[in-house]
């Protein structure tokens, strides 16, 4: 039986489409014949294998370029149940049959089309935006090298890159001479997931081996502004959503610490123990940053762990102008920073950092012999597995490497000085835009038409809600730009541009809100 | 002050080295002059780019010929501090100061010449090798397209292409009609610990708000030879690892379904609360299958969650000849099953598979409005992003599903039927070689000619046990080959090899056997 036969045993010739069809479209030479044989590790298999993988370029690169050209969509979208059904011969279905290579690249050119372009510069859509090239080239490589972080034996060049970039992260933090523990995680929420564990086994370390029985009730406090994932980390790890108390915020979605410390005295008197404090740096919707040192002199007082989570405004350390919006941070027993989103580098990219050394490991380590010898012959304290809640660990580390040792003097410039300023003046000159700019956020309603004049009130509110996701459909199927919108609070639906592509010029700002405009003339 | 300055504002011309300096090598033509320009989005950034990363991938395409050639070596060893002090001019540090475009190649170059080839047919160190050319292409768009699975929105095609995938797979656990959930998670550790997370659930829902002090003394229930997930499992989510019981093998290493069912009803009698059996499907060292029925029979009748860790053995659902190994399977409420092992999809590739539709999202949905809205104008089901403890979530599936198109019908042909009787067949034949073949793993000692003839006892044991540290130190430093060894139990240290890479040949496992006689021939 065929499908049974062992890859030890002589290979049958494996033929995967037509042999008389060729890939014509290769950027190499387009008469270059590219025989459909087998690829590598097959016999013969490496010209194939280096044609094929050329052929796959070429997609990339076309849309590489396509992605920074103004004059194509953002995306050419369709509902699920559309592209379910199949457009123009995109199947997604899994079958049985193997395809031809051929096929594999007209897939991957559906797979593209029908995608959404991050890197647009019309793409306002997410924290996370942008298509840098260096980090892409180190994305590339990391897939390539296809290894695993866990230990130093098999990726001593990454585990080194990754102990180096998490020093010089610290060193940015302020904490001295960064010092200090650190991994890469699969993103923020993991990384805040972390600070909490972290916490716990700080002050209850038995909770480790004897369970959450072993401590009392405890409590953590976060901005009602923050991001969720305090709220998943509180249920995951056996706190309970009740023992996640939300802290309330100033009119630009700030934590007030007088009402920080309210809520811990009222925990205390209820005989809870509060343990844990989650300063926000940058928070998803507003762009807020708490203000870290008055919180920090609030954990000090009470003896709590503050941490801050930094996913979004951490980049904004590496901006001699702008990094005084952090002020306090050295202060933090741990930091969330995601390199991923306001520096630009591709997806996954978080860093959890901790000032004490030795913490992270006491936390999670399992001591797993089969997994981490301790006798080899090499200094094992660079194997970093069993410090992680992951055990395999994905490689995020190389891309922001290269791109720090591409351009670090130029991350500054992500941080877009002016276009805050303009965008402002732009909300201020159109009177049929309201919002509350800050940071690279800027949060505004758009008032339609048949809203102006009318008086506020319950009905006009629930119109405005209507309006944004109105807005936002016809957006999407017209393809030309894409933003966000949400609710926050008691505000009604509004949309939420935030810059963290550094091809987004004025002229794409002010497109989008012209197309804002152009799209909502009904409404 | 220039690094202050804004995106916004007319930029100034970057330099990105000496303008008269060319890089050389390019593949399409070696006198293809590139300008050291400015990449995109710079002005006329589009050729540079291009060329930039033609440089990168022929470096890549390189490095893939080398994988698959037996005359390289699989590694050049330096320790630590080697590195850190930088060879050949390969600084791992990170200055202020940006490096050219020419020096960024330079580094990526580097970073692969002293990495490990984990895709080289001679590298049995880990569970995940091999590298699959078709899952590398859609490793390099998935980093192209740079996008984020947590909605529909701006992952369209990824989003569908996980849920028929995860179907797919579902319908070869055996679950009806292939009903049920699931996701990608970043590794087999992450969803180990999304089973324990909502068999909790499940059983005590109001953890979720409350905490644990909702539920009784929890136990889990896993093998002495399980990967050690379940226990950071049982530490993070606030079970306690003491709560984590270990169950007795045979002495292939499966679970001894009695041992199981006399440590439920010791744990009842002390009025603790069995919640949760994991079997293993393939355990780290030795490749042990526990008896999924056997333990299903238990769980039903104490009413207990059953997990399945298949992350290592789940792969032989594909083959209809070793799938039986897995019987009982589809009695499971939850299965972990990582196509980056045994299928060879590029790292990461892990998947949670939960029989009940809804629970994922019952378990650790926050309804945050402000990141999934419900007046979307399509069907806003599609959107995972809540159902995961993650908020942003790598784009895995790509790569695996475009395997799956390419070649569905010779992922049978992973598992390698014969290599096991004729490495037994190796293992009888050389008297010098003990070990207990099972799986694709295989674990054996080398005796030493020191130790051939002595006497069973302390002394031989523990100089046995600093045999396969000596002969792996020196395996390193050779690079020739690489594999792993651990202690296990009473065990001490032997070597464990493990192929999951379709390109090893029987002549591959002669030369791993052959070396480590040449490398120990003094011991």
């Amino acid at each position: 039986m065929s499908a049974e036969k062992c890859l030890l045993c002589p290979k049958p010739k494996t033929n995967y489409g037509a042999p008389e069809k060729l890939i014509t479209n290769g950027f190499i030479s387009p008469t270059f014949p590219t025989p459909l044989l087998d690829l590598l590790p097959a016999k013969n298999g490496e010209e194939p294998t280096m044609q094929f993988l050329l052929e796959v370029v070429d997609i990339l690169t076309n849309y590489v370029k396509k992605t920074f050209d103004r004059s194509t969509k953002v995306l050419d979208f369709h509902h699920p149940h559309q592209l379910l059904e199949g457009i123009e011969g995109f199947n997604l279905e899994l079958s049985d049959q193997p395809e031809s290579l051929e096929q594999i690249l007209v897939d991957c050119r559906d797979t593209l089309k029908y995608g959404v372009r991050t890197g647009h510069p019309r793409f306002f859509n997410q924290l996370s935006s942008g298509l840098d090239i260096i980090g892409l080239a180190g994305e590339w490589l990391t897939s390539t090298a296809n290894t695993n972080m866990f230990t130093y034996e098999i990726a001593p060049v990454f585990v080194l890159m990754e102990q180096l970039t998490l020093k010089k992260m610290r060193e940015m933090i302020g904490w001295p001479n960064g010092e200090g523990d650190g991994l890469f995680s699969p993103g923020g929420a993991i990384s805040n997931m972390y600070s909490v564990m972290i916490a716990r086994y700080k002050y209850f370390p038995e909770v480790k081996t004897k369970g959450m029985s072993a401590a009392p009730r405890l409590v953590l406090f976060t901005s009602e502004h923050s991001h969720y994932s305090i709220k998943k980390a509180g249920a995951a790890l056996g706190f309970g959503t009740d023992n996640v108390i939300l802290l309330s915020t100033d009119e630009r979605g700030r934590v007030i610490p007088a009402d920080l410390e309210a809520k811990i005295l009222d925990a205390k008197q209820k005989g809870y123990v509060p343990l844990f404090v989650n300063a926000t740096a940058g928070s998803t919707v507003y762009g807020a940053f708490d203000p870290i040192n008055e919180i920090a002199d609030i954990c000090e007082k009470y003896n709590l762990w503050l941490h801050v989570d930094g996913a979004w405004g951490g980049g904004l350390l590496m901006s001699r102008k702008h990094r005084h919006k952090l002020n306090g941070i050295e202060r933090a027993n741990s930091v969330t920073w995601n390199p991923h989103k306001m520096m630009g580098v591709p997806l996954q990219c978080s860093a959890i950092l901790v000032r004490e050394k030795g913490i992270l490991a006491g936390c999670n380590s399992m001591c797993a012999g089969y997994l981490f010898q301790p006798d080899k012959q090499y200094d094992v304290t660079y194997d970093t597995g069993d410090k992680a809640i992951q055990c395999g660990r994905h490689v995020d580390i190389f891309k922001f490497w290269l791109m720090w040792k591409a351009k670090v003097s130029r991350v500054d410039r992500r941080v877009h000085t002016c276009w805050l300023k303009k965008t402002e003046k732009h909300l201020q000159a159109n009177k049929n835009l309201h919002g509350f700019p800050q940071h690279t956020n800027v949060c505004f309603w758009y008032i339609p038409p048949s809203l102006r004049g009318m008086p506020d009130g319950d009905e006009r509110r629930e119109k405005l809600h209507r309006v944004a996701p109105k807005i936002k459909a016809m957006m999407m199927e017209s393809g030309t730009t894409m933003v966000g919108y949400q609710p926050q609070g008691n505000k009604v639906n509004f949309f939420r541009m935030v810059v963290s592509n550094p091809s987004v010029t004025q002229s794409d700002i002010d497109f989008l809100i012209d197309e804002i405009e152009r799209l909502a003339h009904d409404l």
